[in-house]
Protein backbone atom coordinates (compact mmCIF):
# COMPACT_ATOMS: atom_id res chain seq x y z
CA UNK A 1 0.00 0.00 0.00
CA UNK A 2 0.81 3.61 -0.48
CA UNK A 3 1.12 5.23 3.17
CA UNK A 4 1.38 8.64 4.37
CA UNK A 5 3.46 9.18 8.08
CA UNK A 6 3.07 12.54 9.71
CA UNK A 7 5.27 12.89 12.60
CA UNK A 8 8.15 10.77 12.88
CA UNK A 9 9.36 11.44 16.01
CA UNK A 10 10.91 9.19 18.70
CA UNK A 11 7.93 6.90 18.47
CA UNK A 12 6.83 7.91 14.92
CA UNK A 13 10.15 7.40 13.53
CA UNK A 14 10.11 3.83 14.63
CA UNK A 15 6.92 2.74 13.32
CA UNK A 16 7.30 4.12 10.12
CA UNK A 17 10.21 2.12 9.31
CA UNK A 18 8.12 -0.80 10.50
CA UNK A 19 5.71 -0.18 7.43
CA UNK A 20 8.66 -0.18 5.11
CA UNK A 21 10.00 -3.33 6.26
CA UNK A 22 6.03 -4.82 6.00
CA UNK A 23 6.75 -3.74 2.09
CA UNK A 24 4.71 -0.68 2.23
CA UNK A 25 5.66 2.23 0.14
CA UNK A 26 5.46 5.32 2.50
CA UNK A 27 5.70 8.95 2.24
CA UNK A 28 6.73 10.47 5.14
CA UNK A 29 6.81 14.32 6.79
CA UNK A 30 7.94 15.88 9.72
CA UNK A 31 8.89 19.33 10.52
CA UNK A 32 12.56 17.97 11.70
CA UNK A 33 15.09 17.52 9.16
CA UNK A 34 17.38 14.93 11.18
CA UNK A 35 13.76 13.24 10.79
CA UNK A 36 13.42 13.23 7.43
CA UNK A 37 17.07 12.07 7.17
CA UNK A 38 16.54 9.06 9.06
CA UNK A 39 13.14 8.48 7.54
CA UNK A 40 15.26 7.96 4.72
CA UNK A 41 17.86 5.72 5.41
CA UNK A 42 14.91 3.39 6.75
CA UNK A 43 13.39 3.57 3.00
CA UNK A 44 10.90 6.09 3.46
CA UNK A 45 10.11 8.54 0.31
CA UNK A 46 10.31 12.45 2.48
CA UNK A 47 8.10 14.77 1.07
CA UNK A 48 8.76 18.85 1.97
CA UNK A 49 4.78 19.19 3.39
CA UNK A 50 2.31 16.85 4.58
CA UNK A 51 -0.31 17.72 1.94
CA UNK A 52 2.23 16.50 -0.13
CA UNK A 53 2.64 12.93 1.62
CA UNK A 54 -1.16 13.03 1.14
CA UNK A 55 -0.87 12.79 -2.40
CA UNK A 56 -2.22 9.83 -3.59
CA UNK A 57 -2.24 7.27 -0.89
CA UNK A 58 -4.01 4.91 0.28
CA UNK A 59 -3.61 5.14 4.19
CA UNK A 60 -2.83 7.85 6.35
CA UNK A 61 -0.80 7.60 9.70
CA UNK A 62 -0.27 10.17 11.83
CA UNK A 63 1.60 10.16 15.63
CA UNK A 64 1.95 13.82 16.76
CA UNK A 65 1.89 15.67 20.14
CA UNK A 66 -1.43 16.93 21.37
CA UNK A 67 -4.85 17.35 20.05
CA UNK A 68 -4.70 20.69 18.64
CA UNK A 69 -1.65 19.66 15.91
CA UNK A 70 -3.77 16.11 15.19
CA UNK A 71 -6.39 19.03 14.12
CA UNK A 72 -4.78 21.53 12.13
CA UNK A 73 -2.82 18.61 10.36
CA UNK A 74 -6.27 17.00 9.40
CA UNK A 75 -8.78 20.03 8.40
CA UNK A 76 -4.68 21.93 6.21
CA UNK A 77 -3.55 18.87 5.19
CA UNK A 78 -5.28 15.47 4.86
CA UNK A 79 -8.95 16.37 4.08
CA UNK A 80 -9.40 17.33 0.36
CA UNK A 81 -5.30 16.19 0.02
CA UNK A 82 -5.86 12.39 0.64
CA UNK A 83 -7.59 11.13 -1.59
CA UNK A 84 -11.49 10.71 -0.86
CA UNK A 85 -12.24 7.24 0.84
CA UNK A 86 -8.74 6.81 2.18
CA UNK A 87 -8.11 5.11 5.84
CA UNK A 88 -7.09 7.51 7.96
CA UNK A 89 -5.58 6.34 10.98
CA UNK A 90 -3.98 8.74 14.35
CA UNK A 91 -2.31 6.88 16.89
CA UNK A 92 -1.47 9.87 19.15
CA UNK A 93 -2.36 10.38 21.95
CA UNK A 94 -5.08 13.14 22.49
CA UNK A 95 -8.06 13.90 24.29
CA UNK A 96 -11.49 12.06 23.59
CA UNK A 97 -13.45 14.83 22.84
CA UNK A 98 -10.88 15.64 19.92
CA UNK A 99 -10.15 12.30 18.53
CA UNK A 100 -14.04 12.21 18.01
CA UNK A 101 -14.41 15.60 16.38
CA UNK A 102 -11.45 14.63 14.02
CA UNK A 103 -13.02 11.34 13.58
CA UNK A 104 -16.60 13.16 13.09
CA UNK A 105 -15.06 15.87 10.32
CA UNK A 106 -13.29 13.34 8.34
CA UNK A 107 -15.65 11.32 7.80
CA UNK A 108 -18.05 13.66 6.37
CA UNK A 109 -15.82 14.36 4.38
CA UNK A 110 -15.88 10.76 2.89
CA UNK A 111 -12.53 9.13 4.78
CA UNK A 112 -12.45 6.35 6.87
CA UNK A 113 -11.11 6.63 9.95
CA UNK A 114 -10.03 5.46 13.52
CA UNK A 115 -8.80 6.62 16.96
CA UNK A 116 -5.39 4.19 17.63
CA UNK A 117 -3.02 5.23 20.47
CA UNK A 118 -0.57 2.78 21.27
CA UNK A 119 0.85 1.13 24.59
CA UNK A 120 4.63 0.36 24.70
CA UNK A 121 7.55 2.83 24.41
CA UNK A 122 10.29 3.83 21.88
CA UNK A 123 11.69 0.12 21.91
CA UNK A 124 8.02 -1.18 21.53
CA UNK A 125 7.85 0.91 18.61
CA UNK A 126 10.90 0.06 16.86
CA UNK A 127 10.33 -3.50 17.30
CA UNK A 128 7.00 -3.31 16.05
CA UNK A 129 5.66 -4.80 19.31
CA UNK A 130 3.27 -1.84 20.67
CA UNK A 131 -0.41 -2.56 21.34
CA UNK A 132 -2.96 -0.35 19.69
CA UNK A 133 -6.40 0.48 21.20
CA UNK A 134 -8.60 1.08 18.57
CA UNK A 135 -11.74 3.42 18.39
CA UNK A 136 -13.95 3.74 15.20
CA UNK A 137 -16.52 2.11 13.04
CA UNK A 138 -16.63 -2.20 12.44
CA UNK A 139 -15.49 -0.74 8.77
CA UNK A 140 -12.69 1.59 9.49
CA UNK A 141 -11.06 -1.13 11.95
CA UNK A 142 -11.13 -3.88 9.77
CA UNK A 143 -9.33 -1.43 7.30
CA UNK A 144 -6.97 -0.21 9.48
CA UNK A 145 -5.93 -3.35 11.36
CA UNK A 146 -3.32 -5.17 8.89
CA UNK A 147 -1.79 -1.63 8.65
CA UNK A 148 -1.62 -1.30 12.34
CA UNK A 149 -0.47 -5.13 12.70
CA UNK A 150 2.67 -4.21 10.69
CA UNK A 151 3.70 -1.95 13.46
CA UNK A 152 2.46 -3.97 16.71
CA UNK A 153 1.77 -7.00 18.27
CA UNK A 154 -1.39 -6.36 19.31
CA UNK A 155 -4.37 -4.55 17.84
CA UNK A 156 -7.29 -4.55 20.19
CA UNK A 157 -10.82 -2.57 19.06
CA UNK A 158 -12.52 -1.49 21.80
CA UNK A 159 -15.57 0.25 20.61
CA UNK A 160 -16.45 3.27 18.66
CA UNK A 161 -14.37 6.65 17.67
CA UNK A 162 -13.02 7.83 20.27
CA UNK A 163 -12.99 4.56 22.85
CA UNK A 164 -9.16 3.99 21.84
CA UNK A 165 -8.07 7.27 23.51
CA UNK A 166 -10.69 6.61 26.27
CA UNK A 167 -9.18 2.80 27.03
CA UNK A 168 -5.82 4.52 26.59
CA UNK A 169 -6.24 6.95 29.65
CA UNK A 170 -8.65 5.00 31.65
CA UNK A 171 -6.04 2.15 31.68
CA UNK A 172 -3.06 4.93 32.52
CA UNK A 173 -5.02 6.97 35.25
CA UNK A 174 -5.33 3.06 36.75
CA UNK A 175 -1.68 2.31 36.47
CA UNK A 176 -0.16 5.59 37.91
CA UNK A 177 -2.68 4.99 40.94
CA UNK A 178 -1.57 1.49 41.25
CA UNK A 179 2.20 2.71 40.68
CA UNK A 180 2.26 5.12 43.70
CA UNK A 181 -0.01 2.77 45.83
CA UNK A 182 2.87 0.42 45.39
CA UNK A 183 5.58 2.89 46.15
CA UNK A 184 3.98 3.92 49.28
CA UNK A 185 3.04 0.26 50.32
CA UNK A 186 7.22 -0.46 49.89
CA UNK A 187 8.56 2.51 51.62
CA UNK A 188 5.80 1.95 54.31
CA UNK A 189 6.57 -1.64 54.41
CA UNK A 190 10.82 -0.91 55.04
CA UNK A 191 9.83 2.19 57.58
CA UNK A 192 8.20 -0.73 59.81
CA UNK A 193 11.32 -3.41 59.37
CA UNK A 194 9.84 -5.54 56.93
CA UNK A 195 12.53 -6.16 54.15
CA UNK A 196 11.45 -5.61 50.49
CA UNK A 197 12.35 -8.69 49.05
CA UNK A 198 9.83 -10.43 51.95
CA UNK A 199 6.99 -7.84 51.23
CA UNK A 200 7.43 -8.54 47.57
CA UNK A 201 7.02 -12.13 48.33
CA UNK A 202 4.02 -12.18 49.90
CA UNK A 203 2.08 -9.13 48.14
CA UNK A 204 2.44 -10.15 44.96
CA UNK A 205 0.59 -13.42 45.49
CA UNK A 206 -1.85 -12.12 47.47
CA UNK A 207 -4.59 -9.29 47.24
CA UNK A 208 -2.09 -6.40 46.73
CA UNK A 209 -1.08 -7.95 43.75
CA UNK A 210 -0.61 -5.29 40.41
CA UNK A 211 1.49 -4.65 37.28
CA UNK A 212 3.57 -2.11 38.43
CA UNK A 213 4.69 -4.41 41.53
CA UNK A 214 5.03 -7.79 39.47
CA UNK A 215 6.42 -6.79 36.11
CA UNK A 216 7.75 -2.59 36.85
CA UNK A 217 8.58 -3.38 40.30
CA UNK A 218 9.94 -0.07 41.51
CA UNK A 219 12.12 -1.03 44.27
CA UNK A 220 15.84 -1.74 42.68
CA UNK A 221 16.73 -5.87 42.89
CA UNK A 222 13.34 -6.72 43.46
CA UNK A 223 10.95 -8.65 41.33
CA UNK A 224 11.62 -8.22 37.55
CA UNK A 225 14.41 -6.00 35.59
CA UNK A 226 12.85 -2.55 35.39
CA UNK A 227 14.28 0.71 35.06
CA UNK A 228 14.54 0.59 38.86
CA UNK A 229 17.35 -1.27 38.22
CA UNK A 230 18.60 1.07 35.33
CA UNK A 231 18.29 4.19 38.12
CA UNK A 232 14.82 4.96 36.66
CA UNK A 233 15.91 5.92 33.29
CA UNK A 234 14.48 4.30 30.07
CA UNK A 235 11.36 3.62 30.75
CA UNK A 236 7.69 5.63 30.83
CA UNK A 237 8.76 8.96 31.68
CA UNK A 238 6.94 10.77 33.65
CA UNK A 239 6.36 14.00 32.17
CA UNK A 240 4.36 11.25 29.30
CA UNK A 241 2.59 10.18 32.84
CA UNK A 242 1.12 13.66 33.52
CA UNK A 243 0.41 13.75 30.05
CA UNK A 244 -1.81 10.86 29.96
CA UNK A 245 -3.20 12.03 33.51
CA UNK A 246 -4.53 14.95 32.31
CA UNK A 247 -6.08 14.13 29.38
CA UNK A 248 -7.91 11.64 32.00
CA UNK A 249 -9.01 14.45 33.94
CA UNK A 250 -10.22 16.08 31.16
CA UNK A 251 -11.93 13.86 30.19
CA UNK A 252 -13.60 13.29 33.60
CA UNK A 253 -14.66 16.92 33.61
CA UNK A 254 -16.26 16.25 30.61
CA UNK A 255 -18.16 13.01 30.79
CA UNK A 256 -18.93 13.64 34.97
CA UNK A 257 -16.88 10.95 35.86
CA UNK A 258 -15.81 10.84 39.69
CA UNK A 259 -11.81 9.73 39.81
CA UNK A 260 -10.91 11.63 43.58
CA UNK A 261 -7.88 8.69 43.15
CA UNK A 262 -7.22 9.60 39.51
CA UNK A 263 -7.01 13.27 40.41
CA UNK A 264 -4.70 12.71 43.60
CA UNK A 265 -2.33 11.04 41.15
CA UNK A 266 -2.19 13.46 38.94
CA UNK A 267 -1.40 15.97 41.29
CA UNK A 268 1.33 13.88 42.43
CA UNK A 269 2.67 13.23 39.15
CA UNK A 270 2.55 17.21 38.39
CA UNK A 271 4.82 18.15 41.61
CA UNK A 272 7.14 15.34 40.61
CA UNK A 273 7.47 15.99 36.63
CA UNK A 274 8.06 19.78 37.31
CA UNK A 275 11.50 18.03 38.41
CA UNK A 276 11.76 14.84 37.06
CA UNK A 277 9.92 14.75 33.44
CA UNK A 278 12.52 12.46 32.48
CA UNK A 279 12.95 10.30 34.78
CA UNK A 280 10.65 6.92 34.78
CA UNK A 281 7.38 7.02 36.63
CA UNK A 282 8.09 4.42 39.13
CA UNK A 283 10.85 7.23 40.40
CA UNK A 284 8.29 8.35 42.46
CA UNK A 285 9.44 5.98 45.23
CA UNK A 286 12.13 7.86 45.91
CA UNK A 287 10.36 11.23 46.84
CA UNK A 288 8.30 8.55 49.84
CA UNK B 1 -1.14 -30.26 72.03
CA UNK B 2 -3.08 -28.73 74.58
CA UNK B 3 -4.11 -25.27 73.03
CA UNK B 4 -6.08 -22.75 74.57
CA UNK B 5 -7.74 -20.59 71.83
CA UNK B 6 -9.43 -17.05 73.56
CA UNK B 7 -11.68 -15.18 71.36
CA UNK B 8 -14.29 -17.18 69.52
CA UNK B 9 -16.50 -14.69 67.05
CA UNK B 10 -16.60 -15.12 63.31
CA UNK B 11 -13.20 -16.09 62.66
CA UNK B 12 -11.70 -17.50 65.60
CA UNK B 13 -14.78 -20.33 65.84
CA UNK B 14 -14.17 -21.83 62.72
CA UNK B 15 -10.03 -21.54 63.49
CA UNK B 16 -10.49 -23.20 66.55
CA UNK B 17 -12.31 -26.09 65.07
CA UNK B 18 -9.89 -26.73 62.83
CA UNK B 19 -7.33 -26.85 65.74
CA UNK B 20 -9.69 -29.71 66.96
CA UNK B 21 -10.01 -31.30 63.93
CA UNK B 22 -6.25 -31.56 63.14
CA UNK B 23 -6.62 -33.86 66.61
CA UNK B 24 -5.35 -31.20 69.15
CA UNK B 25 -7.04 -30.65 72.83
CA UNK B 26 -8.49 -27.31 72.75
CA UNK B 27 -9.44 -25.29 75.87
CA UNK B 28 -12.14 -22.24 74.10
CA UNK B 29 -13.14 -18.85 76.05
CA UNK B 30 -15.57 -16.05 74.96
CA UNK B 31 -17.64 -13.69 76.37
CA UNK B 32 -20.22 -15.02 74.40
CA UNK B 33 -22.17 -17.91 75.63
CA UNK B 34 -23.48 -18.80 72.22
CA UNK B 35 -19.77 -18.60 70.82
CA UNK B 36 -18.76 -21.15 73.57
CA UNK B 37 -21.85 -23.58 73.00
CA UNK B 38 -20.31 -23.27 69.26
CA UNK B 39 -17.21 -24.20 70.20
CA UNK B 40 -18.26 -27.24 72.80
CA UNK B 41 -20.48 -28.40 69.23
CA UNK B 42 -16.81 -28.55 67.31
CA UNK B 43 -15.34 -30.52 70.25
CA UNK B 44 -13.52 -27.44 72.21
CA UNK B 45 -13.69 -28.05 76.20
CA UNK B 46 -14.94 -24.74 76.73
CA UNK B 47 -13.53 -22.61 80.12
CA UNK B 48 -15.12 -19.99 82.39
CA UNK B 49 -12.76 -17.91 82.23
CA UNK B 50 -9.23 -17.27 79.55
CA UNK B 51 -7.36 -17.73 82.65
CA UNK B 52 -8.81 -21.48 83.57
CA UNK B 53 -8.57 -21.70 79.52
CA UNK B 54 -4.59 -20.78 79.81
CA UNK B 55 -4.04 -23.24 82.52
CA UNK B 56 -1.89 -25.98 81.55
CA UNK B 57 -1.64 -25.45 77.66
CA UNK B 58 1.48 -25.64 76.02
CA UNK B 59 0.15 -23.09 73.23
CA UNK B 60 -2.28 -19.74 73.16
CA UNK B 61 -3.76 -18.62 70.13
CA UNK B 62 -5.93 -15.28 70.27
CA UNK B 63 -8.49 -13.86 68.12
CA UNK B 64 -9.51 -10.71 69.07
CA UNK B 65 -10.77 -7.11 67.63
CA UNK B 66 -8.24 -4.70 68.96
CA UNK B 67 -4.82 -3.60 70.20
CA UNK B 68 -6.34 -2.72 73.69
CA UNK B 69 -8.08 -6.12 74.17
CA UNK B 70 -5.56 -7.93 73.34
CA UNK B 71 -3.27 -6.58 76.06
CA UNK B 72 -5.86 -6.77 78.58
CA UNK B 73 -6.03 -10.42 78.30
CA UNK B 74 -2.47 -10.86 78.00
CA UNK B 75 -1.63 -9.10 80.31
CA UNK B 76 -4.48 -10.14 82.90
CA UNK B 77 -5.42 -13.87 81.53
CA UNK B 78 -2.09 -15.08 79.81
CA UNK B 79 1.08 -14.27 81.88
CA UNK B 80 1.36 -15.95 85.16
CA UNK B 81 -1.22 -18.07 84.24
CA UNK B 82 0.13 -19.50 80.72
CA UNK B 83 2.51 -22.04 81.89
CA UNK B 84 5.95 -20.69 81.26
CA UNK B 85 7.85 -21.40 78.31
CA UNK B 86 4.23 -21.85 76.17
CA UNK B 87 4.10 -20.44 73.03
CA UNK B 88 1.68 -17.52 71.88
CA UNK B 89 0.26 -16.96 69.05
CA UNK B 90 -1.56 -13.33 68.37
CA UNK B 91 -3.98 -13.82 64.78
CA UNK B 92 -6.00 -10.11 65.86
CA UNK B 93 -5.39 -7.72 63.53
CA UNK B 94 -3.91 -5.15 65.71
CA UNK B 95 -1.18 -1.86 65.29
CA UNK B 96 2.12 -2.66 64.71
CA UNK B 97 3.65 -0.51 68.20
CA UNK B 98 1.19 -2.73 70.23
CA UNK B 99 2.12 -6.33 69.02
CA UNK B 100 5.86 -5.27 69.27
CA UNK B 101 5.14 -4.14 73.01
CA UNK B 102 3.09 -7.77 73.75
CA UNK B 103 5.77 -9.48 72.69
CA UNK B 104 8.13 -8.02 74.55
CA UNK B 105 6.51 -7.73 77.49
CA UNK B 106 5.44 -11.85 77.29
CA UNK B 107 8.74 -12.71 76.09
CA UNK B 108 10.58 -10.86 79.25
CA UNK B 109 8.11 -13.71 81.10
CA UNK B 110 9.53 -16.55 79.69
CA UNK B 111 7.23 -17.32 76.57
CA UNK B 112 7.62 -17.31 73.21
CA UNK B 113 5.11 -15.41 70.64
CA UNK B 114 4.37 -14.01 67.72
CA UNK B 115 2.30 -11.68 65.79
CA UNK B 116 0.19 -13.60 62.84
CA UNK B 117 -2.81 -11.93 61.62
CA UNK B 118 -4.52 -13.27 58.95
CA UNK B 119 -5.66 -12.96 54.79
CA UNK B 120 -8.87 -14.38 53.87
CA UNK B 121 -12.29 -14.25 55.57
CA UNK B 122 -14.98 -16.08 57.17
CA UNK B 123 -15.02 -18.89 54.82
CA UNK B 124 -11.33 -19.45 54.86
CA UNK B 125 -11.70 -19.70 58.69
CA UNK B 126 -13.98 -22.43 58.51
CA UNK B 127 -12.33 -23.92 55.41
CA UNK B 128 -8.83 -24.06 56.61
CA UNK B 129 -7.24 -22.04 53.93
CA UNK B 130 -6.01 -18.88 55.98
CA UNK B 131 -3.00 -17.22 54.83
CA UNK B 132 -1.06 -16.01 57.89
CA UNK B 133 1.47 -13.66 57.99
CA UNK B 134 3.60 -14.31 61.19
CA UNK B 135 6.30 -11.89 62.69
CA UNK B 136 8.73 -13.07 65.62
CA UNK B 137 12.06 -14.59 65.92
CA UNK B 138 13.08 -17.79 63.98
CA UNK B 139 12.81 -20.26 66.94
CA UNK B 140 9.25 -18.84 67.84
CA UNK B 141 8.16 -18.73 63.99
CA UNK B 142 9.37 -22.34 64.49
CA UNK B 143 6.79 -23.41 66.74
CA UNK B 144 3.94 -21.23 65.75
CA UNK B 145 4.54 -22.65 62.52
CA UNK B 146 2.50 -26.63 62.69
CA UNK B 147 -0.35 -24.64 64.79
CA UNK B 148 -0.85 -22.22 62.12
CA UNK B 149 -0.78 -25.13 59.40
CA UNK B 150 -3.41 -26.35 61.20
CA UNK B 151 -5.81 -23.51 60.54
CA UNK B 152 -4.49 -22.12 56.66
CA UNK B 153 -3.12 -23.00 53.40
CA UNK B 154 0.21 -20.05 54.14
CA UNK B 155 2.24 -19.33 56.75
CA UNK B 156 4.69 -17.21 55.71
CA UNK B 157 7.71 -15.71 58.28
CA UNK B 158 7.39 -11.77 57.39
CA UNK B 159 10.09 -11.23 59.66
CA UNK B 160 11.14 -9.88 63.39
CA UNK B 161 8.10 -9.32 66.20
CA UNK B 162 5.90 -6.93 64.46
CA UNK B 163 5.99 -7.32 60.61
CA UNK B 164 3.55 -9.85 60.34
CA UNK B 165 0.79 -7.16 61.22
CA UNK B 166 2.96 -4.66 59.08
CA UNK B 167 3.19 -7.07 55.63
CA UNK B 168 -0.78 -7.59 56.23
CA UNK B 169 -1.81 -3.68 56.77
CA UNK B 170 0.61 -2.58 54.30
CA UNK B 171 -0.91 -5.24 51.62
CA UNK B 172 -4.05 -4.23 52.54
CA UNK B 173 -3.31 -0.23 51.94
CA UNK B 174 -2.54 -0.91 48.33
CA UNK B 175 -5.47 -3.31 48.08
CA UNK B 176 -7.58 -0.67 49.04
CA UNK B 177 -5.59 1.98 46.95
CA UNK B 178 -6.02 -0.12 43.73
CA UNK B 179 -9.80 -1.06 44.28
CA UNK B 180 -10.63 2.17 44.24
CA UNK B 181 -8.56 3.01 41.53
CA UNK B 182 -10.36 0.08 39.80
CA UNK B 183 -13.69 1.71 40.64
CA UNK B 184 -12.86 4.86 39.14
CA UNK B 185 -11.28 3.65 35.71
CA UNK B 186 -14.42 1.13 34.89
CA UNK B 187 -16.74 3.91 36.22
CA UNK B 188 -14.48 6.50 33.83
CA UNK B 189 -14.65 4.17 30.84
CA UNK B 190 -18.24 3.38 30.89
CA UNK B 191 -19.41 7.28 31.15
CA UNK B 192 -16.76 7.64 27.74
CA UNK B 193 -18.74 5.04 25.85
CA UNK B 194 -16.58 1.85 26.52
CA UNK B 195 -18.24 -1.22 27.52
CA UNK B 196 -16.83 -2.64 31.03
CA UNK B 197 -16.52 -6.47 29.15
CA UNK B 198 -13.99 -4.15 26.52
CA UNK B 199 -12.23 -2.31 29.27
CA UNK B 200 -11.92 -5.01 31.14
CA UNK B 201 -10.58 -7.19 27.96
CA UNK B 202 -7.74 -4.40 27.47
CA UNK B 203 -6.85 -3.27 30.82
CA UNK B 204 -6.72 -7.29 32.39
CA UNK B 205 -3.88 -8.40 29.93
CA UNK B 206 -2.45 -4.44 30.07
CA UNK B 207 -0.42 -2.36 32.66
CA UNK B 208 -3.69 -1.44 34.46
CA UNK B 209 -3.91 -5.35 35.65
CA UNK B 210 -4.07 -5.64 39.34
CA UNK B 211 -5.85 -8.27 41.57
CA UNK B 212 -8.98 -5.86 42.13
CA UNK B 213 -10.04 -6.37 38.71
CA UNK B 214 -8.99 -9.60 37.75
CA UNK B 215 -9.45 -11.92 40.92
CA UNK B 216 -12.12 -9.41 42.50
CA UNK B 217 -13.83 -7.35 40.02
CA UNK B 218 -15.98 -4.57 41.18
CA UNK B 219 -18.53 -5.09 37.71
CA UNK B 220 -21.19 -7.28 38.05
CA UNK B 221 -21.48 -9.95 35.23
CA UNK B 222 -17.42 -9.11 34.19
CA UNK B 223 -14.49 -11.16 35.39
CA UNK B 224 -14.56 -13.82 38.12
CA UNK B 225 -17.70 -14.51 39.88
CA UNK B 226 -17.20 -11.83 43.09
CA UNK B 227 -19.48 -10.27 45.37
CA UNK B 228 -20.05 -7.71 42.66
CA UNK B 229 -22.40 -10.75 41.20
CA UNK B 230 -23.70 -10.98 44.94
CA UNK B 231 -25.35 -7.49 45.18
CA UNK B 232 -22.02 -6.70 47.07
CA UNK B 233 -22.94 -8.94 49.80
CA UNK B 234 -20.94 -11.56 51.72
CA UNK B 235 -17.28 -10.27 50.60
CA UNK B 236 -15.40 -8.46 52.87
CA UNK B 237 -16.68 -6.06 54.72
CA UNK B 238 -16.08 -2.08 54.12
CA UNK B 239 -16.05 -1.99 57.83
CA UNK B 240 -12.84 -3.77 58.25
CA UNK B 241 -11.10 -2.61 55.07
CA UNK B 242 -11.85 1.18 57.00
CA UNK B 243 -10.22 -0.87 60.52
CA UNK B 244 -7.18 -1.89 58.46
CA UNK B 245 -7.10 1.80 56.81
CA UNK B 246 -6.65 2.92 60.04
CA UNK B 247 -4.27 0.64 61.42
CA UNK B 248 -2.07 1.48 58.47
CA UNK B 249 -2.40 5.44 58.97
CA UNK B 250 -1.37 4.69 62.70
CA UNK B 251 1.38 2.71 61.61
CA UNK B 252 2.58 5.74 59.24
CA UNK B 253 2.31 8.54 61.28
CA UNK B 254 4.63 6.65 63.95
CA UNK B 255 7.14 5.34 61.40
CA UNK B 256 7.18 8.62 59.66
CA UNK B 257 5.76 7.11 56.30
CA UNK B 258 4.24 9.19 53.51
CA UNK B 259 1.28 7.77 52.36
CA UNK B 260 -0.40 10.43 50.38
CA UNK B 261 -3.00 7.94 48.20
CA UNK B 262 -3.53 5.43 51.48
CA UNK B 263 -4.52 8.78 53.33
CA UNK B 264 -7.27 9.45 50.63
CA UNK B 265 -8.44 5.71 50.35
CA UNK B 266 -9.07 6.00 54.12
CA UNK B 267 -10.88 9.14 53.41
CA UNK B 268 -12.92 7.74 51.12
CA UNK B 269 -13.74 4.09 53.05
CA UNK B 270 -14.35 6.15 55.83
CA UNK B 271 -17.18 7.69 54.03
CA UNK B 272 -18.11 4.88 52.57
CA UNK B 273 -18.93 2.54 55.73
CA UNK B 274 -20.36 5.26 57.73
CA UNK B 275 -23.62 3.89 55.92
CA UNK B 276 -22.00 0.45 54.28
CA UNK B 277 -20.06 -0.79 56.82
CA UNK B 278 -21.30 -4.53 55.97
CA UNK B 279 -20.93 -4.09 52.26
CA UNK B 280 -18.43 -5.55 50.40
CA UNK B 281 -15.87 -3.36 50.04
CA UNK B 282 -15.96 -3.26 46.00
CA UNK B 283 -19.59 -1.58 46.56
CA UNK B 284 -17.25 1.32 46.44
CA UNK B 285 -18.17 1.74 42.44
CA UNK B 286 -22.12 2.19 43.44
CA UNK B 287 -21.03 5.95 44.87
CA UNK B 288 -19.05 6.73 41.22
Amino acid sequence: MKIAFIGLGNMGGGMAANLVKAGHEVRAFDLSEPALAAARAAGCATCPTAKEACAGVEAVVSMLPNGQIVKQVYWDDVIGHAPEGAILLDCSTIDVATAREVISVTEAHGYQMVDAPVSGGIAAANGGTLTFMVGGSQSAFGRAQPILAAMGKAVIHAGDAGTGQAAKICNNMLLAIHMIGTCEAFAMAQKLGLDPQTFFDISSVSSGQNWSMTSYCPVPGVGPVTPADNDYQGGFAAGLMLKDLRLAMEAAKSSGAKVAMGEHARAIYESFAAENASTDFSGIIRTL
